[in-house]
């Protein structure tokens, strides 16, 4: 993190960087940056934007973003396609209507892709991007928290598979992540939500001082006080950005994100997607890897009690829905990314708060009992 | 190149190294390869192998690369996927095809896909070996001529779309490439000749001594000559080696391996993919490429004369299909992936036998000319 000094970004007050070598790029944080029309431009490459959005946010905020791509820039032209909005539709058929629209427009190899919207977007227009004429640039503009504090940082992009989630993508890194936080004002209670799961896991496997400023804040962000909502959010970056720069491609410690992921997953799988938002799994599958790690004697429950504490206080789901069995999860695990030569690897919590191991060594029969406590069958 | 010591890799005659930092591979050439189980098994990662394919070679190949994926290797599991025959079916619709298989038979990070059968097969388990789970590792067997001189080589994979050639893919390179020259006494003439297109390509642009070993050579290619069929493809692995260590995302200098591809890939989208093969098209492009270099005054005419020689005498196409018009080729250029800001960048040649540029630095009379001498309309 950085104060800007520059007139030009009076209006930035954050900038995290993610630091990757020549694929290095910066985290944009505050208010009102989508009136800062330079702090898209200078990330534009050749004369070509394609902003990939969707019907939820095109009526919100395309035009805001427009504005700032031409600004001032009459040599720039910027065409736009409009999916429909949701997990459901995070899939090869939606994504092709993003190379429909590419080619159509006549994208060369120099333009610049723009992701405006929550996670779903940003994923698939970066693989888009990876993948359009084998790569082009793009920007993320994440719209949602869950997009703003995860998602839209460290280049994971891809599609779901009718068998589980993320199965198809690319490791793609953007140029530049635009995090207004101003576009919070218009996302709903339960996306909030959604995103907060996120915030909590960061201090669970790595942080445990911003757990405890969690504990102490959570009214104030579900009340969404922008200067709480920009610390979570820089904070995260920050806790991301960190990992990713040590693990880019996830050989290891980059898989400690993904703590309560394995189960998330395979609810939203098992459920259907886009019935439970990706946080509200994680939220539940969270819970159930705190469970697994106490049950394993890795943790002591002041840690399980505060868990459960700080995600009911936001409001989200601490077991699984109903329809979901031992069964289920089961077979959403076995296609789990993180499974290596048949055996499933987890994400634990193990000793004093902010800390997790990742690991395939753990006794199955916790696992078992953990999926049994919370499954009727 | 180098000389194969050890007496297990007896059968290799030759190895070709592409140098590209720590994604460094061989490409292994000589007959009876697919008879070396350890050439395959020692870039094997993981206990599971997706080999693809496609119903020609299934039946010809198949059994024989299981036997050398297993023999004496118990702790490997193999399956495959067989995939319609074509360049027809190089589109979304047949990759999700290898993601179902991968993902129904558990596929997971560790694994490896291997790529047996021709250009097509390789483009495609390429592109899904890139995009599968983010990325896994893949080996190529190429058993026709073109994917052994040119597209097995350099981690260039895709597929199609409707408007156009290659537009969605990955530069992704594989763990190895086994060339078993065995494989071509099961090759169609016509296939045969249409690798013969490229490995024409390397002594235009780039190695003036080995178009004339083919001048003097091709009625041995053309009879299946043994030697001098594994001349040709070692000399065209170097070419092709050497282009792609010094410039692997195609920055400028990878572009000139792709003399006559806008032409012939105009010609594949007109025509229909799949009509003529992807080197007939190409055979085509050159003499068009050529044309035109000789309208602009950069070649004098016994170059132009002695193109025409050699792909005539390979029973290649010198001219586009009637059906192709002016417009038609106008279209299909203007989603090329060389086209950058608008500007459509060609391949010509210019200077003695062997000299090529990349530019969009041309007189736009000079392709209004050759598109207009090749078409009637």
């Amino acid at each position: 993190m950085e104060e800007m000094p520059r007139k030009a970004d009076s209006k930035v007050s954050t900038i995290v960087e993610v630091d990757l070598g020549n694929r290095s790029y910066p985290i944009y944080i505050g208010s009102g940056l989508l009136d800062e029309p330079d702090l898209l431009q200078r990330h534009v490459h050749g004369k070509r934007v394609l902003v990939v959005t969707n019907t939820t946010i095109a009526p919100l905020y395309l035009d805001k973003v427009i504005k700032a791509l031409t600004h001032g820039n009459s040599n720039i032209s910027v065409e736009s396609v409009i999916l429909p909005d949701g997990e459901a539709y995070k899939n090869m058929e939606t994504l092709m209507k993003v190379f429909d629209k590419a080619i159509e427009s006549r994208m060369d190899r120099r333009c610049t892709f723009v992701a405006l919207g929550g996670g779903v977007i940003g994923d698939m227009c970066g693989f888009a991007a990876a993948a359009f004429l084998r790569g082009v640039n793009f920007i993320q503009i994440p719209t949602t928290l869950m997009a703003q504090v995860d998602s839209s940082v460290g280049g994971k992009t891809g599609i779901n598979h009718p068998l589980g989630k993320n199965l198809i993508g690319a490791f793609y890194q953007p140029q530049s992540v635009l995090i207004d936080t101003d576009t919070l004002n218009t996302l709903p209670d339960r996306e909030l939500a959604s995103g907060i799961a996120e915030v909590v896991k960061y201090g669970l496997i790595r942080d445990a001082e911003f757990f405890e400023w969690q504990e102490k804040n959570m009214q104030a962000l579900l009340d969404r006080d922008p200067s709480a909502l920009a610390y979570a959010i820089k904070r995260s970056c920050e806790n991301k950005a960190e990992v990713v720069a040590l693990d880019e491609k996830e050989s290891g410690l980059r898989a400690t994100l993904n703590l309560g992921h394995t189960f998330g997953h395979a609810i939203e799988t098992g459920f259907g997607y886009g019935r439970w938002l990706h946080g509200e799994a994680v939220a539940a599958g969270m819970v159930m890897a705190v469970d697994m790690s106490h049950r394993l004697g890795w943790i002591d429950d002041t840690i399980v009690k505060r868990v459960l504490n700080i995600l009911q206080q936001a409001k989200l789901p601490t077991t699984p829905p109903e329809m979901m069995t031992v069964e289920k999860f089961k077979t959403a695990a076995a296609v789990d990314k993180k499974v290596a030569d048949g055996l499933l690897r987890l994400i634990l919590l193990k000793g004093p708060l902010g800390n997790c191991v990742f690991t395939g060594n753990y006794d199955r029969k916790a696992l078992a009992d953990t999926l049994h406590a919370f499954c009727k069958s």
